[in-house]
């Protein structure tokens, strides 16, 4: 399988869902619009931010397939199946590879997690091979999966037992093991950058491709980072990343990225609706000091002027 | 609701599981009456021992409703709904109910994990009350689901909002937080005492039931513990204690309780067959050498005593 | 050496400081008439609880010298000389030998700790050395010196390399690991129980003494659960541990049990001064309500009644 | 105070130790000679890389005095204090500044850590204020230390408390927080850069100073890492990272940098004897496997060539 190198950005869409916790795709055409128009080049779906391991699989399914039929030459469709259990994962790989997905990703299983590197990539195969036609990305977020092993070694051991291996969504500030992957094997694998706030230390390891959630609302400011970076003005890129900070912190004042991340979305016009317990949505005071915190950081000019 | 104080040893079942990965519950009807011949006072269906969170939810009614048909008054069936999905979890609770378990419990979500005991209540509380005629448990596993707030704490914030809560399965050596969760309310709650090696403690600190694995092949020499313990022979029942820590010092040597636990199911007639991964079964060679280790700690006389 | 094993309580005191931050060892003959008084059997000098590691060698060292004059036959004085540096760790082993200390106890280093239970018996090993006289105990508190091995493992690689290996104070709740130390090598170890609001569990393993803090000033309730225990009244002992749990917890509801230990010695009549940086005293707001709690829970009727 | 913006690279210079044991500072006329040539700026003395909580008050005041024997205009030698004990390290702190040493410095204490960002500043302070002259460094490294707080907290919480605060010897890979520090009151912070293997991710978040270990012997490739990155070669820039990282990996692969980079000393030249328990040397025969990797990979090379 030739791999495809994933350059610029994709966002970790986050799932509609209405007031009674049901899941609501309707929105899902005009969501892919939206970050078609800024400039996305595809969707990892039910990730994290996605809340996937919150749904049933078939929830899971049912958003896979409406984002799906968004898939076209430039705008990638990579599902998630990850979940603690590896017969959900392996059904989950295949039927979004029969609703036709364009790749799949697992992150490692946060319960009873493997022991060692090789366990991993032993849960690892049996997904991939579910769906053996399809790019399959190993997704490491050990901050929220628990499941840290350097991922230089993951590859090495990975790839002579998963045939569609592509490479990792790397969401860790491990810098110096990005490096390794990056470089590793005449620079083969697709090693997606994970941290938004810290695209520029990505780019400076050699990433070209990243996945993030704040993607979704402002992508451009990213794409002034990458641009920035490449013509060698790193004060302005720099710049910008610090306006990134600046908004993240913010998010992360107000029950994190996911949280606030999704009640951004019905501020821009794109209404997904509230979070999945455990997750708690804001309280309607809350929501309105975030407004007026994302009012003064100058967020909405910011994001109107795209 | 009025709360049944658990007496005695309940087990955590190993889910039979065929050579191709599929579940096979074929053989619970026998592995009932094998529990029942040692004194078992019911099970523990699908919580960590088996392997509940590595199956689909399919799955896991499947192995529920097997057990559910070996219920009788003595002989309690709880179904462990736990998941990272809210929505599965409901599920799950919901058709245990269905199917006819005798009590729902739940681990706290081990993924995007609660961060407040609010949060873990308000997650208990909806699953709870998909199965409002059954009591709730909360299973307290801190080790492995990565949830740990005080559980005094939680019965207290629980008890308001969750009218069907009935006690925790207290997995932790955090005695002094038992201890409150015992004699708290005028001692109303039924607090399962969780780790094997460490009866002789939960019985000091007021435990009357407990929940375990090695109860599946153990439970006489965990009664001694208890009668001698009731009867003043503390040095007798510490004895004992010290043969089932030598037992399980074996199985932490051989991949962990669940999986050489799960294999010594077979070597006692009850096979069970593989775990899942990410787990690893024994190779052959472990298993001739976990098998000497166990004959020569006196491991098959004493079970086949019972 | 033969190893004596302690039998009964023994105080881990505070350490007298003056409001400039000095050390003043002035009430340590009346604070070691009021332990001796209360039943005590000796004391762990300059460990947690007398924040040794937040004093200079020289500090400790008059600390030291000053409880060794209180030293009797029926009081033990064991001088914890465990530090980050090994050099430091020496010298207080070998002065506090020749100040006249009972026996020597170290903490596993917790800055660039040792990463394998080797390293851990080659440090404690030349600490143990350089009071060859004195019986050495291995202080194992993994919860605050992120040390953490098995202990059997430990005694296991230590009595050979070390001729003067006593015993093991085990701050942990590991009573898996705890009853394996106990009853290894027959018996012949001398282990010391260390939480004490988790006596009763020790008692359960085996162990039959204890260091702990409270005991400052609450030993009469616990030799009490000692007696009960003893003599088969489980139910009394039970009852007596949780008034001590009650006490703890107001303790860590004030800023942990050392800084609020330390206040209470000042209520019952032997002022230590404050603690020293990080640590922060109570504020006279907090004070008022710590002795409000502890009056409310009859606390000062209990410790008068001694 | 002014606060003096250090550009360039200083150097954690490793301890002289003879084979008893004992400190030895007689090459270090030659150490810091060689420092010189490659191209410091500076020595942060008596850190972690220099094994100063490893060592007794007078030991470290004797090798501190050793080094800011080499002081000059060009050649900064900060000081580090840092101790769990809040009275060595004031003690450290004083006796430097009467010894010449031109800053201090001091990591969290790492045995009963700081609660809070509060506790943490009010320890600093009181080491700050003992040299009140010089400019005072927090040296953050919580993945040694454990002490982790945000450090954008620290520096908005300490700078009306320590009039001679100057900035922040930044050893963590959160750089989200090196960001927020750098830009802070007008980047008026000197903020020193701390992982070697992760200089280009400092760089690019604006770090113009750093203090590492590897400089010890490869400074001369940062300098070129710094050129590169400088002038917008980015990917030349990358190149050298790579190679850095080689070298590392080949030193965690032995013990890790402390101990193997101590080794490389002696193997170029500067022999600084073995480290201290717990840390354990390499044995002859790793030594060898160590200096034929290091071979391979063309470490001396590279040293020759400088």
């Amino acid at each position: 399988m030739t791999i495809k190198k994933t350059k610029g950005l994709i966002a970790a869409p986050f799932t509609g869902m209405d007031l009674n916790g049901k899941i609501n795709v309707k929105n899902v055409s005009s969501y892919a619009d939206h970050l078609k128009n800024i400039g996305l080049k595809g969707v990892f779906v039910a990730g994290t931010t996605g809340e996937g391991m919150l749904m049933t699989d078939t929830e899971r399914l049912e958003v896979i397939e409406a984002w799906v039929s968004q898939k076209s030459e430039d705008f990638r469709v990579i599902a998630h199946a990850g979940s603690t259990s590896i017969s959900s994962a392996k059904l989950l790989a295949s039927e979004s590879a029969r609703l036709g997905a364009e790749a799949i990703a697992i992150m490692g299983p946060p319960f009873l997690a493997p022991k060692g590197v090789n366990e991993l990539v032993e849960f690892s195969k049996d997904v991939a091979l579910s769906a053996p036609e399809l790019p399959f990305y190993y997704y490491h977020i050990p901050a929220l999966s628990g499941v840290d092993f350097p991922m230089s070694e993951y590859l090495n051991e990975a790839k002579s037992k998963i045939p569609n291996l592509a490479g990792i969504k790397f969401t860790d500030n491990n810098f110096m093991e990005m490096s390794k992957c990056i470089s590793m094997d005449n620079g083969k694998w697709d090693i997606l950058h994970g941290y938004d706030e810290l695209l520029l230390a990505g780019l400076s390891f050699g990433a070209v491709g990243a996945v993030g959630s704040t993607y979704n609302f402002m992508a451009p400011l990213y794409y002034g980072i990458i641009e920035d970076f490449t013509n060698g003005n790193i004060e302005k890129a720099r710049e910008k990343q610090r306006k990134s900070i600046e908004v993240i912190n913010i998010l992360i004042k107000y029950k994190g990225a996911l949280v606030s991340g999704k009640a951004i979305m019905g501020l821009i016009g794109i209404d997904c609706g509230p979070c999945r317990k455990p997750l708690q949505s804001l309280s309607s005071n809350e929501m309105k000091a975030f407004e007026n915190e994302l009012k003064d950081c100058g967020f909405f000019e910011m994001v109107n002027s795209y």
